[in-house]
């Protein structure tokens, strides 16, 4: 499969992903819907409507809308036909003379957020971040809780301050708790990232229904990067017995380009094995797991290039996003089209793939080497990048960027 | 103050009240924003548009949406004008001509959400409610947490279930872990209300900028009576250590009258006295607490009235709204009109006026007398009703009722 656009080699946005995001350029400063392709991005809200006329005649106004959520809402054999008609027609060798004015330079436009996100969730779904967050904290013996290996552990976070990769956040301030002292407040001390996935749900469910494990096709239309900044003192002091709040909720930046479902499931590898039997609603009847390497790397102010500081793989889930989003709904909690859903920190069984500086710096007790200099947490100025693809036989995606820079308290 | 509409002895809606709200008729089915009068509702997106001209030319636009955010986003200073156009023209002795037509009987509409809800958070912030459940679950000596009295400490709630009064909710299911053996998959079996009231968040802030504790005036647009529904099974086991979801987000229910700050700001009582020094960032510099009467009754599926079970005071609030919009917002969380804020359960000192079942059923080990029958927990069938007042020098303002049934499992 091969399309007329020049697509460089290791592009994250080959004919094979086709990730859709929202977007506008100086010259329309209204908020589309694209479709990435090499270096480009094919506006579709531009496309003749004709094209869309045999899926379903409410699809051109579902491309002019400024987020994703209603095309998110007309499930899978609509999401299908799209791709397909991508891949075989309009992006395909020979169609130049169809699309190419539509075509516009990535390097030209302005990104925005995909969706507008109703309610966020956060999973905590990495058994070896689970694992070594609880070492740290309760000691080796108790490192897991005992729900951990019966439930997708997960809470509500905030979605107002979910932003789109490139939006600076100020540094939090917050009340933190000495160990000898009373309480203060003032800017956060521990500031971290955590190496995260997220994915929007589709189609939702009506309250007081459930999505079924081995049938969330039309319920998931995709997924982006993450990186859920953790403020580790403010949470620290804040979070029992209600959960992360303030340590959280100052922001949570996503990767603009939303890679479907279609495009991932190229990529699928066997599901982690459960470590004790788990209840029906919660079992799987396929493989819903996938290869995808995944890295974050920080700038400091100083610095002019990115260093790698820590790999991972979303293969690392312990749960699926099926079983995330089955559990969600197995109570009858509603979800709607939108509603994004992260993994939790996904950290790999060594030392070099944890997903936190919490976990690289093992709470503060080493140096992280970030090029020529060190951090133990994230210091004003910092950029943080996390990256992300999969590849097998000789076809690669990527999700594109998913960055960050902290910048000093206001 | 009287208004030439008739509004009987004890109305919740006299003319010292003004709630807002959203409604449709069978005439017409179109959501639009009216306010409370006697057993009537005013139809604001009826009323002749040079009667706001002086006010805000947006104003006739705000009342002809089908939720109140924009009217919410709209600050104090234009609330105050409205409301004393409402109680010194249109509602006033005398102006029977111009809006008798736009009179419409409560017993005729259909209440819908007050407001698109962006974020829902709940607090903790009843003192008597914190140490009970504290007593039970960690005994007298550690019932309260160290950061309870410094931090009005709350967590993430589910927006897209916040249904409002009169929707009925099916019992959820869930997992729950028997203290002696495997975790098992249904029914909830220890279903529960929660007491609350909650805030409207009018005018937001921004992202990295925070609201002071004494100038909320704009940020807070009013307040409803919340049903906090809770599946206490389900909760204790996913709870730790990242607090509630599925034991809470399967339905939280509100009254449909929004209670402006201007109302209640006629039956202010002192703050409740803090226990130890708190930070500057929460340091009140006026009295912001209310006198506001609340009680809960429940009706069996096979009972004719309502049976009062319980009541209490929002004056036992530890911590006041202002207090937790400040701590909200301390980190730069930025808020957005509609957004709403639970109080979380208020109970006051004394048995009779716990604001949960939990509680006056002290986890199970006494039965509460609900007319002639008697309850640890709710029962399918069962209707719980919250109701509340405030009343000073013969002036009483009423909630409305925020009610709910629950249904068998689906």
């Amino acid at each position: 499969m091969k399309s007329f656009v020049e697509v460089p080699a290791n592009s994250d946005f080959p004919i094979q992903n086709l990730p859709y995001g929202v977007f506008s350029t100086c010259d329309n400063p209204t908020h589309r819907i694209g479709v990435a392709i090499g270096e480009h991005i094919l506006d579709l809200s531009a496309v003749d409507e004709s094209v869309w006329a045999g899926i379903d005649s409410s699809l051109p106004a579902a491309f002019k809308q400024p987020v994703l959520n209603y095309f998110m809402s007309m499930g899978r054999s609509v999401w299908s036909a799209v791709r397909k008609t991508l891949q075989q027609d309009l992006l395909a060798e020979g169609s130049q003379e169809k699309v190419s004015s539509f075509l516009i330079p990535q390097s030209t436009a302005k990104m925005h957020m995909p969706a507008k996100i109703g309610d966020y969730t956060d999973f905590y779904s990495s058994i070896h971040h689970a694992t070594n967050v609880g070492i740290m904290f309760r000691g080796k013996e108790n490192a897991l809780m005992p729900n951990w290996t019966h439930i997708p552990v997960g809470y509500h976070g905030r979605a107002s301050s979910v932003v789109v990769s490139g939006t600076p956040l100020h540094r939090p301030k917050g009340q933190k708790k000495p160990e000898d002292g009373p309480p203060t407040y003032g800017p956060c001390r521990l500031m971290d990232f955590e190496l995260e996935t997220a994915f929007f749900v589709g189609k939702g469910n009506d309250l007081g229904d459930s999505v079924n494990v081995n049938d969330t096709g039309d319920h998931i239309f995709g997924m982006v990067l993450m990186n859920d900044w953790s403020a580790r003192d403010i949470q620290k002091w804040e979070y029992v017995p209600l959960g992360p709040f303030l340590g959280k909720n100052f922001g949570t930046t996503i990767s603009p380009w939303v890679v479907t479902m279609e495009a991932m499931e190229q990529f699928i590898v066997p599901n982690m094995e459960m470590k004790n039997p788990i209840l029906d609603y919660l079992t799987m009847n396929k493989d819903y797991n996938f290869d995808l390497n995944l890295a974050v790397s920080i700038k400091g102010e100083n610095q002019s290039e990115y260093n790698q500081v820590g790999t991972s793989n979303f293969k690392y889930m312990y749960w699926t996003i099926a079983q995330q989003l089955a559990h969600h709904t197995a109570n009858g909690c509603n979800s709607q089209p939108g509603d994004l859903y992260g993994s939790g920190t996904i950290s790999g069984p060594e030392q070099g793939e944890y997903g936190s500086m919490l976990e690289l710096s093992w709470k503060g007790t080493r140096t992280v080497k970030v090029g020529d200099e060190e951090r133990k947490f994230i210091k004003d100025g910092d950029s943080v990048l996390i990256s992300g693809f999969c590849e097998r036989d000789g076809v690669r995606i990527g999700f594109g960027a998913c960055e960050g820079t902290i910048l000093p308290s206001k």
